[in-house]
């Protein structure tokens, strides 16, 4: 594959079909969004969940009503085409994974862009903190918590979370370096013990890839933009897009423009 | 008049109809908030001009349709009748003043709750900052500037300021304090000339009172909760109620909790 450099690079071959897989370390140093769309009879009560859960729905961009382009965040993309996976819900049940979903666009759908913990990764990097799943050419392992979102309307559900292996000083530095990311999850919602927050087992995530865990590190783990899918499947929405996980719309926005 | 010392002695005289001046220095250290109440029809487009918009409007809560209480931030608390002053608006054109607005409510009306800078005065006297309109005993000075916000649906507008004298190292320390405070509008928006902003007379504001500048200092301004009125103006909303500038809602929230 090319490289991949740009976000207007990342969205044509996700546009033109040739990409197709997770974007963790695309575009580095550019913010990634998670995407859900619904109609509009449902877009208060969604905005309303989003604003009451900010760690793992914060609001980057939303889309007029008919309208594919995320005009505020990346001009000129489209995204219906420009990511590489998605999937369409109907009723709440996962009806098809798809690279495109013009088909089921429709003149009364609303696209929320929600930041995404990608964005920070490659802060991670240049300060020298392992990001274990782009060590291991993986997807980032995502978890379903027994920590209930505050709901709003027909949303409620379960906080999903991401989780990156580090020392416990690592997890420090994590923190720290994390907390101004409040627009891409921002700091850490838990570190250490993953029963204490409902995940029994580390090596089946419920989205993405499994990672090592090294000797002496801890599981550290963020809110996570796949939480509306979560909530989407108890609304029953009539329908419903998201992202597949892991499979990012990769915005013009630099890092340091959303701190 | 009693000591109001808590956010309930606040609500509980408004609500009796003993309380119908402005709240500033009222139950100090905890959070104030303006109040837009607004049909549900357009409770989307509003909530999205605040997502556009966060340094003037940061959502604190939002109620449930038809339901006035402010569950969140203050449960048991009554919006229709615990602040000490609203603005009733029909077609955008503000139709009447008043102390109780239940014969205006209607099931079909959502309340949201915006952070105020009010919040953030208690911590700027404990630095030992002044807080000219607490000393002269008045309302803070607002204006509408030349900036225009970012607009949503219907709602369209200048942004609105306020503003508090400061010598120009009180400005610097005042930068540094308010910047956490990013649910009370945060760090300000503009200090020194205030035509840069498109504002012509310091001593005429087009809200609040007017407040003295002494000699060596600047007039810093700060973002303000009372520009959605301006937006509900151009809006032509059919129905639109608010607080009156500077009679605001004194939610439970201590203004550590919102930092």
């Amino acid at each position: 594959m090319k490289s991949l450099s740009t976000p207007a690079e990342v969205r044509s071959l996700a546009r033109s079909g040739e990409l197709s897989d997770p974007t963790p370390g695309l575009a580095a140093g550019y913010v990634q969004a998670n995407l859900v769309v619904l109609p509009k009879s449902l877009a208060f009560d969604f905005l309303l969940f989003c604003q009451r859960n900010p760690k793992p729905c914060p609001v980057l961009d939303v889309t007029d009503v008919g309208n594919p382009e995320p005009r505020l965040v990346a001009p000129g993309a489209d995204l219906r085409t420009d990511l590489p996976r998605y999937r369409v819900f109907q009723q709440g049940e996962l009806i098809e994974e798809t690279t495109d979903i013009r088909q089921f666009w429709r003149d009364d759908l609303v696209a929320f862009l929600i930041g995404c913990s990608f964005t920070f990764e490659a802060a991670m990097v240049k300060a020298g903190l392992p990001v274990r799943h782009l060590e291991e050419g993986n997807n980032v392992p995502m978890y379903r918590t027994t920590i209930p979102c505050v709901s709003a309307g027909c949303f409620a559900g379960p906080l999903v979370v991401s989780m990156r292996p580090l020392s416990p000083e690592q997890a420090i530095r994590a923190v720290q370096l994390t907390t101004p990311y409040t627009k891409a999850h921002g700091a850490p919602v838990h570190l250490g013990d993953p029963a204490a927050i409902g995940i029994n087992q580390l090596d089946t995530p419920d989205f993405g890839d499994a990672v090592t865990l090294r000797n002496g590190e801890i599981p550290v783990f963020w809110a996570c933009g796949v939480t509306p899918q979560a909530a989407i499947g108890q609304s029953r929405a009539e329908l419903a897009i998201t992202h597949a996980p892991g499979h990012m719309f990769i915005t013009d926005l630099k890092e340091d423009a959303i701190l």
